[in-house]
């Protein structure tokens, strides 16, 4: 067995050019039409396979490759085809074709499993048009609800209801999948989307589990002043406000450690024009660590900034996104490496540092990640790059570990 | 001779109704529908009363009550009907509403001047939509060429000849009025914006000169990256980049002295997303100083940094506006305090903070300024307020100035 790596790279290419920008990246947010346009084309060379598609109420698709033994529980891979705004062409995009490339191998090739195998391309895995990040599968797997999530609008004004209701139409041929189906087994693949495996010069990962991360959206709420004629003593300035909480933030975190991360990766001003003093400063705080422990203290004690004065500006801290840190199933890690051997290929265990969908997976079912590497540990750009021989062995492996774990018993009914 | 405080009152009122917002501002961005509308009531009042109309290139609009000698060049008034978003109500209305007040207590009343009395509306005082500051005002003086500012677009993408072109359309019915016609004397009428006049207990300011500003914008270009993966070592964090350069900024505008302002009014990250690090921040400088040589050093101190590398980023500074500190004529200043002995009240001489079409129009002839006091030095922001009989006040003395300066003999051709 055997994957196809030129269909693998081509399809790859194809899927570059909907949503590309000057820079060589693409921009194709959740539920835009670019990404409609992406997951028909998946769909579309899914369907001449004759690979049964189906949508679930939060966006998300599958497609399935029956199983010899249809009573058995299916083994399942996935990922995501929307993108960060002028993002790279793997992040998400690469464990999709991939996984449709393992359906179609084994379609070529005439391999036979016992379980139904089936891709999932998960909704709105960014969270850049509408928060959070991996919602489609954070809905699908219980974790969240989507009526509260309903009515977020985004830049425009559409809301995810009329975003989803939109997307519907688009997909009306597909069959309606319930939320939260049980699997056997669920492998992602993707780019690593930071150094290490370039680092240690090793062409795969079998990924250990995954970062915790809370994000927090922060604002310092000031007065509008003219910024000719009021003295400083006067002002409240919200930028001023926000410079010195960010101060007390970053000194907080420094405290906590060196195993914890924090991004600023959204800053804005109101009314935001050069001859007013800022009225409102709004910004968003990224804090990532593998130390549940470490990441609940230090979570915490930024929110425990929050109803404060700083600056003579009032200071609102809420908290967006708290997911723990999640331990991959050490079957599905044996599987992985057991897969690599077998294709000759090197191997090393690493953490993720990127939340993927495989967060939620992991609540329902046994749960497994495999990395390729990212040149430069450049991801959320447009110069992300894989060495395309590294692609096609992160496929192989993923084909291998994939009838591995159907020839286990767990799925079993 | 009295104005007619309770139309000037209404009429105040009425334009706060086009834009208003919810917080009990106003948006009336420069050549937008609403700027139309509230320019085209303005012109209905006028045209009532028979003043005639007419607009130049640069999109401000001119109302003209004729004089006995129609040989003397025109003493003037002016201001603008367009804000800042969320502005205030006062803002430019008040001197634009003042002056046809003027013309048309003369009207009521019988009061015959010798030279033609002109009342300018400027367009795009603010600067929001379209920059800079002044623009019409400054295309007028000869300060600005207007080809060099037409292809600018705003937020939506219409571009500032677009925008003059549909405005133009609204007001067909009008005369083509030169660019940059002589005149004997300016005066405009404005709110403070500042704690001044508050602080002294005074109703009513002469303005002695403006404050001169330079605005730049600063950005900072670094390396997008994934938040969750890329340790900080390997990051070029615009934002990073942008807080150290801020630090830096600052520094230098401290060690200039007390005496020099600054302010960052916008500043924003892109891609924009909480889990990628920013590739670029961007932020604006305003700088006011009424030392024109301190006002140079520091500013060229700030531009001495473009080209610099900061935390591992490119950073970039670029002037924006550059306009010196201007001086007001010394007789429209005693004219103005003989006005206000005439009414009884008292007044202070001032500087202005803020800048005004008055900076523009001292490029050409001789021009000056009287305040009123912002109740708390609150302006750009929609608690902006005046106590009513000081507005009465303020408009009562412009008239007695006009008519002053009528009298004199500068105006002879």
């Amino acid at each position: 067995m055997r994957i196809n790596a030129d269909r693998l790279l081509a399809r790859l290419a194809r899927l570059s050019e909907i949503g590309s920008t000057p820079e060589g990246g693409v921009t194709r947010l959740a539920l835009s039409a670019d990404d409609i346009a992406a997951r028909a084309l998946v769909l579309s060379w899914a369907e001449k396979r004759g690979f049964a598609g189906s949508r679930d109420a939060a966006g998300n698709i599958f497609l399935t490759r029956p199983g010899d033994a249809p009573e058995r529980l299916p083994v399942m891979t996935g990922s995501h085809l929307d993108t960060q705004r002028n993002g790279g062409n793997l992040d998400g995009i690469y464990g999709v074709v991939a996984g449709l490339e393992v359906l179609e191998t084994f379609e070529d090739q005439g391999v036979c499993t016992q379980s139904p195998l089936r891709l999932a391309i998960w909704n709105n895995e960014e969270g850049v048009r509408f928060s959070p990040v991996t919602m489609g599968s954070a809905v699908w797997s219980g974790k969240l609800g989507l009526e509260a999530l309903q009515h977020q609008a985004d830049r425009d004004g559409t809301t995810l209801a009329q975003a989803l209701a939109q997307d519907r139409l688009g997909f009306a041929n597909l069959a309606e999948a319930p939320l939260g189906e049980d699997f056997a087994h669920y492998v992602e693949l993707h780019i690593e989307q930071g150094p290490v495996l370039e680092g240690l010069g090793m062409p795969l990962g079998a990924v250990t589990g995954i970062q915790g991360v809370r994000q927090f959206t922060v604002e310092a709420i000031g007065r509008a002043a003219h910024a000719g004629t009021t003295p400083p003593a006067m002002r409240q300035d919200a930028f001023l406000a926000a410079l010195a909480l960010h101060r007390q933030l970053a000194a907080l975190i420094r405290d906590a450690g060196e195993n914890i991360l924090l991004t600023v990766g959204r800053f804005e001003l109101s009314p935001g024009t050069p001859n007013t003093v800022p009225s409102i400063a709004a910004f968003s705080i990224d804090l990532r660590c593998n130390d549940a422990a470490l990441l609940e203290v230090a979570g915490n004690a930024i929110l425990a900034l929050s109803g404060h004065e700083v600056e003579r500006c009032a200071v609102h801290i809420a908290e967006l996104i708290h997911s723990s840190p999640v331990t991959f199933d050490p079957a599905i890690i044996a599987s992985i490496e057991a897969a690599a051997a077998t294709e000759g290929l090197a191997i090393a265990r690493l953490p993720s540092g990127a939340t993927h969908d495989a967060v939620n997976t992991a609540r329902l079912g046994p749960t497994g990640m495999i990395f390729v590497p990212s040149r430069g540990g450049i991801s959320h750009n447009p110069a992300e790059w894989t060495d395309p021989v590294q692609l096609a062995a992160g496929c192989q492996v993923l084909a291998r570990t994939l009838l591995d774990l159907d020839s286990t018993e767990d799925a079993r009914p």
